[in-house]
């Protein structure tokens, strides 16, 4: 069923996509499966560079991440921020002492002259992390939040506001001068690319950034490969984030059809929750055709199950 | 006996001369002490900038530092170095998870230009230290061993090779274009300064980084205030890192009297331990008063007691 020199390409945010990628990486071989992540939500936070996305995904396929959080590191210690708290610096964003140690090592590379993805592939190396992470670009993107309250930096509206402004809009600081990686623009030209997976990630804060790098969107569009999304909104609600409040906000019905009508032109199939079985039908009016599974991955076991099902949903194994 | 109006200026490397801050801090007012700290074994380590002189005294001086180990702090966790080596990164130097606060926000400030000494005031503050504790200079100096196995980096030498290269001399890489800092360099021509004291330090490579800054000697042997230091070297050892060692290795007699002798020209008075008494009359000899006293610190009394006994060395009181 799995036809072993089948290429994959799969665009993820953080937690939901990371899951996803797992599940991926578990039916997927190495040379099969590319992952490349969402860097629009990296900052620099106390002199370091944080790519939370990033972190995410790869911390899971190294089979290190927080299952109760949802990010950052498991059996994470927090000495580090009562420190900061002590010495009267920022405790708004959470740095557990793991964790640091990618973003110190990370910070000193960039600062010596290696890009994100030549530190990216070092530190998957040393995790033991075979299939391919890359970030999407080696370029500054940054997400600006237009809300009520203003123009607010991601990381301002999501971690330190917790989501509460309401969204009108965002903006990619920088995404006119950056640069897909060209292992990811070559994957979409490859001829021998057999699906783009996009994963249950926020659509406009996690998935946009990428499909608005220079070439992207029109890459896919001409790519041979079926396209293929998961819905992160089940049962008309995120499963985690605010990509439901977000998506209320900009005047949206929250559910799996705005989702498949979000990403229209893009999409082959889209791939959402049964609890959503009724928006099938509308979905496919507009021509993507709905695949129908559970969708909810808490177990290893949910990951591979929802994998193959999207694999399935290429429709060309 | 002790006139809150008299100033004092004590030089100090790490853990000894940090416990006789320590003391010195117990038995004179904020206003009456300045504690300036040798910065010469300052380094860039993962992209941080640690001094370590400088921490030990300061986590002394609010009661933060881990008296078992010497150094870093109190209830210390290392989930950090623990990361950084999974990660693959260098493990030879040891940054606790508390500790990494400090160099995190030290490293930021000094990027956004912020002054070492302003930044040092600043963690004071916060951490409740209400006496002066001053970095010696602004200027970057850093210490490099001549060994018998080449030029050795300070940390290098320390750290890494465990202080086992046998040692012939000592460079202060950019001494000659650093200046003393200028709250230091005034106080030594203050006429109220009623005393300075060289802590039990490493004279070598702790104290005589501070001398040897521009003017720093001149200023010590012109200043009307009497200079005593206590010895570092105690019954032929130093209590903790290499002085004897290196003493022994530049061909001089492990004793205190070596030390006098090291400071010829500078000193009043030295004190020394009673299990050196025996010296007592050799560095009389030699123009240097010898006070005898036990100069073991272990308890806050015995920092306390050993700070009054330095205070009443210098004839003043």
């Amino acid at each position: 069923m799995n036809d072993r020199r089948r290429k994959y390409l799969a665009l993820s945010g953080g937690v939901g996509g990371a899951k996803l990628a797992v599940g991926l990486a578990h039916v997927l071989g190495p040379e099969q499966l590319t992952i490349v992540a969402n860097t629009a939500d990296d900052f620099e936070h106390l002199g370091l560079h944080v790519s939370p996305d990033l972190d995410s995904v790869m911390y899971a396929l190294a089979g290190l991440d927080d299952p109760e959080r949802g990010w950052g590191i498991v059996d994470e210690t927090w000495s580090f921020m009562g420190a900061i708290e002590k010495l009267g610096g920022p405790t708004w964003f959470n740095l557990g002492d793991k964790d640091i140690g990618t973003h110190v090592l990370r910070t000193q590379a960039l600062r010596n002259g290696q890009s994100l993805s030549e530190i990216t592939a070092s530190l998957c190396r040393e995790l033991g992390i075979k299939h391919r992470l890359l970030p999407m670009s080696n370029d500054p993107v940054r997400t600006q939040v237009e809300t009520d309250e203003g123009v607010l930096p991601f990381q301002d509206y999501f971690v330190r506001r917790q989501c509460e402004p309401r969204v009108s809009g965002f903006r990619f600081q920088g995404i006119e001068d950056a640069e897909p990686h060209p292992e990811f623009a070559g994957l979409m030209s490859d001829q021998e690319l057999a699906g783009i997976i996009v994963c249950p990630s926020n659509p406009y804060v996690s998935v946009d950034p990428i499909l608005n790098l220079r070439g992207v969107r029109k890459a896919m569009m001409n790519s041979p490969a079926p396209v293929v999304a998961v819905s992160p909104i089940v049962g008309g609600n995120a499963l985690k984030g605010p990509a439901a409040k977000m998506m209320a906000e900009l005047g949206q019905t929250v559910n799996s059809a705005s989702v498949a009508a979000y990403y229209q032109g893009l999409l082959d199939a889209i791939v959402i929750d049964r609890l959503d079985s009724d928006h099938a039908g509308a979905i496919e009016k507009t021509g993507v055709r709905a695949v129908v599974t559970d969708t909810v991955m808490r177990s290893v076991e949910d990951k591979m199950s929802l994998a193959r099902r999207v694999i399935d949903a290429m429709g060309n194994s």
